[in-house]
């Protein structure tokens, strides 16, 4: 298989051990993912930001395939049975390209918005072991053990935690391919980092307890995993926390709340409105796979559409307005106002302004809090190495990232629905400094 | 208004005179092309290219903008009456932004599939025109006259045949803003050209007949002629009329009609399966424009996957083989096998071998012959304007365009369903030379 | 004059406005600066680093123009006699082109290795003020204040603060266009910023004292501000404190206070070896400007090529090194090592070493200490404005810029003739944790 | 070694089979190319035109390292005795580094400017095949005849075609780098092309008498092969024969053939205007090798500043313009005045007004001819192979190729000083359609 990527260029899987990438592409739960978005709705922000899950997923797998790579030309330095077999390999691509499998529409949007639904790590790993599967017969094929052994790497567990970290860890395959997808497909420039630097500054180190570790080379790769850092807390300060992404998520969240709620409630909703799987999850049942296997996201937005004619006007006006991308307004919480009692303040405010204008409170306002953490040095911290002398942990030789190790970002935000905005802003800027 | 796009970077529209655009943008009929793929099914062969033509209509009135810029630099030049007002540009900045407003699901295959349906030219025509609609009210508002004139600019006509031009010719802000979007989707590398340079380039050149029309600086700007042209041609051959795209929309076109004549005939189709836009199409009546605007692609993908379970077995499987992207294979053809008797006796071949493998030959079988002309030169050729000397058409004064002036590219290929492959091959391999 | 540049794509000096920018190209002393690499011998560390200052000098007043447009639309905020009248913007674009104009050869290695040499804003001055040179006579033709003028802007000096700030600031021309050009030449991916995005971001906030003063749009422009700032610190990190960089700059200095001492003392060197500026520098002379002007790298490389064969075997060996790339090592020195007293130890352990393996002390080793303030919020802190709401200090309201306000980075380093590398840190390396 | 460039971003030579290139990297011949600009004087037209052979020589290196990765996955398809063994691999990268160790100061002018002096190609041997050189011993060290196959190598000599032609052919590592790499020094957009696609699309094709060639994929490569040669025609028409840089070539070759004949007559010339090699060059001797290694752009830049102070007044003002950039005007001949006659009565009408006008006839005017070809379809064509079907030759398959080969772009220019500029074209003028 050749294929131009956007991010990547020319993208080859034309090795014996690179086919099941191939057989993989042609099965049916993966030719799903190109009817899901790799970002949701930041497309209401950038329009740019149209790009699938399974544009995703070719290229993480081919960040795998480099990574084996380089990997591979540091394979002396590892005990024999340590090292990458081609088992190994073909486990690690599977991962790769199969990670987000069980993702719903819309991105994370359907799993928080309904109570007790199973998580999308959790549908991955339910189509990776039921025997009905493409993507299980063709894994099975190889080896009857090998889909339980890509569902456990995919959480992040094999015996060889380097394999483990590369596809879920600081520096893994999922965040190098959507970090430079997801800045080319926005436009967002402060997203890029520069992958073939960073891959060739990996290297092994030794751990006691858990034998080999990825490292970085001290000699050439600080800024390689700087700039990733870096280019990580960009992306999420412009991006994924950006007001006009939330508030949509916000919106579409609170409809699908309020819509599973009415289902279960007997609703009057049009027909395409209740697919399959989200009336079982309404119900308080578990979905079948094969229902949760045909929802993508146009039938999560035409059920929406159809909301638009229920009989709950709230739940219809909003969807509307999500159609017609009139977004609720954010008000950004600051100081007191920003903190546990002041949030609860603020929203109540809100809502009694809501109240007083006509508005469901529910689907009029919101408080959100987005929170990301700039680098995560407590865990097992990434450690760097030198060709003479003990290896640092990361945080400590690094002058960028001894700064922002484990310092967390947070943006507190009303979100209100437009008509009210003016009134909420006039009722606490004063104590929101 | 300001944005960022993947494509030109920063994007604003920020002047009184550029409101217009934003206001357009919150109409409901231009939210609608956040849900129309800009490349239709080339996504199967390229998977990057999965950008609307929301994006893209943002791009195109960019361009516009920039495009005005720099032809108000060049004002001077013009007798008054000629010159880029306001209300000018508006009409122009509208036009741009709203050219591809009609268009239905998947790209040009909805209306392709359906006998006498109305084309996207003429959907854009009746949704400017139409008092109901938020883009005729929000133009009307302006100037009750606005809607008929930005009508007829998208469709190339104005008093001002340079702004024509500028909205559909050779090198009009569509085509600028396509070739780099869908190269910068795709990663296709030859689609680049380089836009500024080729704004920069561009001149008014007197036509006795026309008045001022838009001509190239021979002095700097053949090589950014040259290259867009280039550009366009090297798209078509590499994503426009790749094998893979070519085939899913065979495909996808030959279900749409295999479905549309199945509702007229009274097919049992599964609820979901036949939007009312595409009912009214299918019984021959013209669609409401209201039920054509329900239309997107989520709306045309589901119905087709409905469609897997009508009573046509043979429907049902060619829509399954799209949704699991199992396409049909090609074939081309060469030499005497391309002309037209040849086309005809391989199909006719491809046709019984289908049938005597148990194949409904209209969906296991057809005949695509694709084509572009690398660059017409003859209708209104553009012309290089010189500081001295008198004006030269381009293809006299580039060497490149020259050679490629009126010339064809044409493919022609067999596409069959998998199955029969072999055989096809094998029954006219020794014709194919 | 419009012109391809390989960092800003189409650069045009086209306007009334804009003819001085062409006129000062002309000139001989701007030509010079064809000759004099902009990073100096960082090209040893980096192949592609070989552009020129006079690259950069018309990229800084290209982006001088992009300053002046978006600042002329932010124009109805100020007071009439703060705008950007043409006399300004000329002063400005000259000042931006010619900031550089005093550089003597090889950067700053000719200034820092001559004592009491006048630095290259000195020259600089001389240059616009001296009635005899080009540059003098195209600005006084204009306006016989203009030399005056112009020489103060390029100190950071004018009564319109903001002015002044953009040519010599945090965010000033000659930053923005470095930064980009010289990561486009040495392939360092992490120096790039959005310049669009910045200058756009740009705002006038009012202060108390100096009147107008840039300031940064704190609805859309904190990323790019912080993108600019951290592209520095890794140019920093990455190119201009790299060790082979400030390897061959200690040597060239070092051979070039050596050699100036030489003349002063009367040393036999071949003929070419004594450019008449170094002379007269080297006799404690001012040395002449057209004398001094007549120096650049060529001039300055032959020079060191002569002396290769003077009588000073030492100087002729370390010339020769330079010449071959034959570079000293680096050391870096940590913990206490790193202290005033741990480098002079660390020093004269070296320097032991050397003279017992019969090197002179003097050309075989030294002391390397760089540093680099990641941002300067002290001073005239630069201020953050919202629509609403006071202004802020940038370091006040980024969650980055705040962690790295007035940290300052620190390397020191060893340099030490290779031979005697081994003995140097099997010496040292306990001490150095 | 592991550096980073500019164009190809992390270049990396790691291998034992690559540690040659680090070696041969060191040696005083090599580095003496950092001072040898790839493009002569273009940068008089592109100001970022400034980078090195040196930096060129590298980035051929990398190029060839990755063709060989590539042919060697098709390693199965030769015959034994043609494959890549570890030693022609050296001999590759070798040749691909040391290709144009023999250049002379400023590119190709300096040996066009002298009567019978030896080639590039002549001095590239010499270098490789001295004793006394550190490229000779570094290469002999690893085997005695290697000198001589890499010299043979370099001139496209090869007992393996397809390697010969990598070195020295229509798609070789010389070529292919110098496009990318003075495509992004100038900034000349045009000139990129896929390298990465462009080596994935190589093959092997049998050829009856030399045995394997280097062939195209046909299923994947025409666009890469057809946007290669494409891109050299683009940097030819934009670059290469650029009307200022062919206007600067002619004024420095005129300067140099004027001096030549001046040293030789015994003119009076400053000290430091006659380096050895090319006073011997100019008595007619063949220069010593160690002389010629002497010469850089330094030394020719510094001996034509010299000559501004010779006894020939001419000389020194036609190298005062080329310091001061003041080139000579060009006037584009067009039709009959392009032809033989035409050029020559061109020509003496301008030699005329030169004389008239008190210039010396040869420095003040020229006729320059450019041509260039499109692609060479005669010589070996290149073959187009096929999974199934013959090969065929490449412009028989390609659509745009098929209309350029073997087609020669030629343009036609006198070259005056710019004082008779306008009497020669109001001479010419009627005559130039």
């Amino acid at each position: 298989l050749i294929l131009r990527d956007a991010v990547h260029g020319l993208v080859t899987f034309e090795r014996d051990e690179e086919r099941l990438v191939v057989e993989l592409l042609d099965c049916i739960e993966v030719q799903r993912l190109r009817h899901i978005r790799q970002l949701g709705v930041a497309s209401m922000a950038f329009p740019g930001a149209e790009h699938s899950r399974f544009a995703h997923a070719i290229g993480a797998a081919y960040v795998m395939k480099k990574l084996i790579e380089r990997l591979r030309t540091l394979h002396e330095e590892l005990p024999y049975w340590q090292r990458l077999t081609s088992e190994r390999a073909q486990d690690a691509l599977a991962a790769a390209l199969l990670h987000d499998l069980g993702h719903g529409p819309l991105s994370h949007l359907f799993e928080d918005a309904i109570d007790g639904s199973p998580h999308h790590e959790e549908w991955t790993r339910r189509i990776l072991l039921d025997p009905q599967t493409s993507v299980h017969q063709t894994l099975a094929k190889r080896d009857p053990s090998m889909p339980e052994r890509v569902a456990r790497l995919v959480h992040g567990e094999s015996d060889l935690p380097y394999l483990a970290r590369s596809v879920s860890g600081l520096v893994d395959v999922d965040r190098c391919d959507y970090l430079l997808r997801d800045a080319h497909a926005t436009g967002v420039r402060y997203g890029m980092f520069d992958l073939d630097w960073l891959l060739r500054s990996l290297r092994f180190a030794d751990h006691p307890e858990t034998g080999a570790e990825l490292a970085i080379d001290g000699a050439k790769g600080l800024p390689a995993i700087e700039g990733f850092v870096l280019a990580r807390l960009f992306m999420f300060q412009q991006v994924y926390l950006h007001k006009a992404t939330r508030s949509a998520e916000w919106m579409i969240r609170t409809a699908l709340a309020r819509g599973v709620r009415g289902i279960a409630e007997g609703l009057r909703i049009p027909s395409g409105g209740v697919p399959t799987a989200l009336r079982q999850a309404a119900l308080g049942q578990d979905p079948e796979l094969a229902a949760y296997l045909q929802l993508g996201d146009p039938e999560l937005i035409l059920a929406m559409k159809a909301w638009e004619g229920s009989s709950d006007a709230g739940l219809g006006d909003l969807c509307r307005r999500v159609r017609a991308r009139v977004l609720h307004k954010t008000y950004e919480l600051f100081g007191s106002l920003a903190s546990h009692d002041g949030r609860r303040f603020a929203l109540e405010t809100a809502r009694t302004i809501a109240s007083a204008n006509g508005f469901d409170p529910e689907l009029a306002v919101g408080c959100d809090v987005a929170e990301v953490e700039a680098f995560d040095a407590t865990d097992t911290p990434i450690q760097v190495v030198y060709q003479k002398g003990r290896p640092r942990v990361l945080h400590e030789v690094s002058f960028v990232l001894a700064r922002l190790a484990n310092q967390t970002l947070e943006r507190v935000r009303l979100i209100v629905v437009p008509e009210i905005r003016e009134q909420v802003v006039a009722a606490l800027q004063d104590k929101n400094q």
